[in-house]
């Protein structure tokens, strides 16, 4: 099994094609790095300048004179072997090849040129053809864009774009990441390097997947089922229909394979699989914050009537039991919510509710057996809300997750503080009632 | 037909339980109201002070001696009926009732008395139990939040919380709304008025419905297919499954009447349902924004292969002819883009693109009639790109749509400005190519 150790926790990175000039590749990634504030060494090497963004320029790998851990390469593919060679004389075990143009383009002749090299000097080799790599426990984003909230989820993405989408929702919705790694051609190490890694990480709670082939099937599937044993991973895998197959497989010079054996393998060991970005942030995240609940019977406590019946809808349509409430919960809430709230399932507690109403309800419905889980939907900015919430949530093993509509400054601050505690949330009923009748599976 | 125009174009506003206690409606929509930049007449009504948030309090609509075009009403429900006299006696003929505690909670007798002086002295009602009204316009928002934006859509909303976030959502997106209707308990107006108001409105040119149950099914249809033939119309009307439907019964106090009937009727007369607030949203977005295509022949261009992939399969899922490129563009095509760009369909331009790669193929493209619409996405920022599109958009009548990943300030600029040009923009390729498929329909 390949250690990953010295590549997720380098201690300095050099940066071969480092630059002053914004709207490159060399500029952007060592900008990223720096303003990540990474803390171990970083080399910018490029042998045209003494300096590079406030930095000592390295004329070439040779010339630091120091210990690298991690190079980064960003120079045209005909010098990627000379540089990997460098490296390999150097003692320097792990590459990120940014570059294009190898076998995606057809160039596999510089492919086999840089795996040889790769192979004599025992070099990992992230891409070629890639957006690279970051591990925010480590400050080391040298990838792009720069996204430096530390979350429990780590993303291992065929594509740059769906690994950069999942970082920025991310980061937007006061999380966080613990790694994003772009794939790009998976000349070196591949999805089961990585899924190694992330597996056994212990800054990883939950693994996002996104792969349009897959190399080792079986190996694959073996791993992951072990991985699922300890964490939860979901794939998003596009390639659902006969076009978007022969577009995947045209997009990573790979097999894409039948969908419905994919499908039907995913099924049997237990992989989630999502249809969208949204869908795989959604439930990579609600499954990295909470546990399988002992049952599938939901409670929704909401403010906006409207809201609980679009989530109602979407409980009923994936085996999610709308639970009729307890007669004695309902007795016990007659007499201590005014009179216009709505003692069902979803419980209505109108738009004039305030934190005291919630903490009343979910504090009486976690004495009872009767629902497994709760859905909270916040209609408008609720001052309080999240002291009732998180104060609640730690009296019970039942998940609790909030919805947050109507928008609003306070709401911004309570996500965040939400999150912090463990308690996850979702813009809208519909994407939070998928998301748990996904952790119910 | 009612007349809705002094109620949205009203000149002056009195707001009955105006207060200097935050956290009270009468505070919140009276700040909106000055905020907003409302510039009409804005008479606060409270007894018991002199002055409210800077403005000159009346202690009584009569103490106001002007002219009032609308009231909107927050003081508790027992007061409601004498306010209405009152305004009744000064020829008041708008009031927003906000105030809850009327049939939704078996109060039926206010209600009666509520409707009696209504209808004596011919005053629309809105709610009660409603979130008020917002019309861009007139810089008229008595409703929360505050949502300034001027855009061409308007959303008429059973739940006044699904109001306030697709008002939320088009804000943050740069599009804003004309008009934001919470119907509230249709006591007085019903979505009939306000579909006739928004229908002939020329600052509106797509209108959302959220609807939980339909009073008049008949005139509603007979209405909407007329409205159609002038502009788009699209419903999120919750109660797919049993309980859903339960629910809205509960929350309506109408029969919501059997899903399957009203989707039957929703394909005859061409009224496009969502199933989401998200696609409420994008689906009002587009058909507001473009027209129907000559035909279904869609044609991505993408720098991120991965999220044309995705794209792929939604467009195959929903009819949409993932066209395959005409020989002679491709042709054309393979001397004027390098050799690494796959020509097909998606067109992928790879990660190191620049805008005038999209503009050659974008150019050519139009030329052949071998697609009827594109699907642009810009898998990173790109200089340049909104200048290229908007440019091109112009050039020809196919409906051009963007999708923007990759996050980053400038892409928020471009998607400011290719809104104001015309250009919808969507946030993931799954939203993109769904709203697209709808145009198609």
């Amino acid at each position: 099994m390949t250690n990953l150790n010295t590549l997720f926790n380098a201690e300095s990175v050099a940066i071969v094609g480092a630059s002053n000039n914004i709207g490159k590749k060399g500029y952007e990634i060592l900008q990223n790095l720096i303003q990540g504030k990474y803390e171990g060494n970083i080399y910018p090497v490029n042998p045209k300048d003494d300096e590079i963004q406030g930095l000592t320029a390295y004329k070439s790998l040779t010339s630091i004179g120091a210990k690298i851990d991690l190079i980064v390469i960003v120079v045209p593919s005909k010098f990627v072997s000379a540089v990997l060679e460098e490296a390999g004389e150097l003692s320097v075990h792990n590459a990120v090849i940014i570059t294009g143009g190898f076998k995606e383009i057809g160039c596999d002749e510089l492919d086999a040129s840089m795996l040889n090299i790769a192979e004599k000097y025992k070099i990992n080799i992230v891409g070629p053809n890639c957006q690279g790599v970051n591990y925010t426990p480590n400050n080391m984003c040298v990838s792009w864009p720069l996204v430096r909230g530390k979350g429990p989820m780590a993303i291992i993405a065929q594509s740059g774009t769906v690994a950069a989408q999942f970082g920025i929702i991310a980061d937007k919705d006061s999380i966080g990441v613990s790694g994003l790694v772009s794939l790009g051609n998976k000349s070196g190490l591949t999805e089961i390097d990585f899924l190694n890694f992330f597996g056994s990480d212990p800054n990883t709670r939950a693994i996002a997947l996104n792969l349009e082939g897959i190399k080792e099937g079986h190996q694959f599937l073996k791993l992951v089922k072990e991985i699922l044993k300890k964490k939860p991973v979901v794939i998003l895998k596009p390639g659902r229909t006969i076009k978007g197959m022969i577009a995947a497989q045209s997009h990573t010079k790979s097999i894409a394979g039948s969908d419905k054996i994919f499908d039907a393998a995913c099924r049997q060991i237990g992989l989630i699989r999502a249809n969208s970005i949204d869908e795989l942030y959604d439930f990579t995240k609600i499954l990295g914050f909470l546990t399988k609940p002992a049952g599938n019977r939901v409670q929704i406590i909401t403010s906006s009537g409207g809201s609980g019946i679009l989530a109602t809808d979407i409980f009923e349509e994936n085996d999610v039991d709308m639970v009729e409430m307890h007669p004695r919960l309902k007795e016990i809430l007659s007499k201590k919510l005014p009179s216009h709230c709505v003692l069902s399932n979803p419980l209505d507690l109108t738009g004039d509710t305030d934190a005291a109403r919630y903490e009343v309800c979910i504090e009486e419905a976690i004495k009872f057996d009767n629902a497994d889980m709760f859905l909270l939907i916040f209609g408008d900015p609720i001052p309080g809300a999240y002291e009732v919430v998180n104060r609640l949530s730690k009296k019970t093993d039942k998940p609790i997750i909030v919805c947050y509509l109507g928008g609003g400054e306070i709401e911004e601050e309570e996500i965040y503080k939400m999150h912090v505690a463990g308690i996850p949330t979702f813009p809208t009923p519909t994407r939070a009632a998928k998301a748990l009748a996904i952790l119910c599976k």
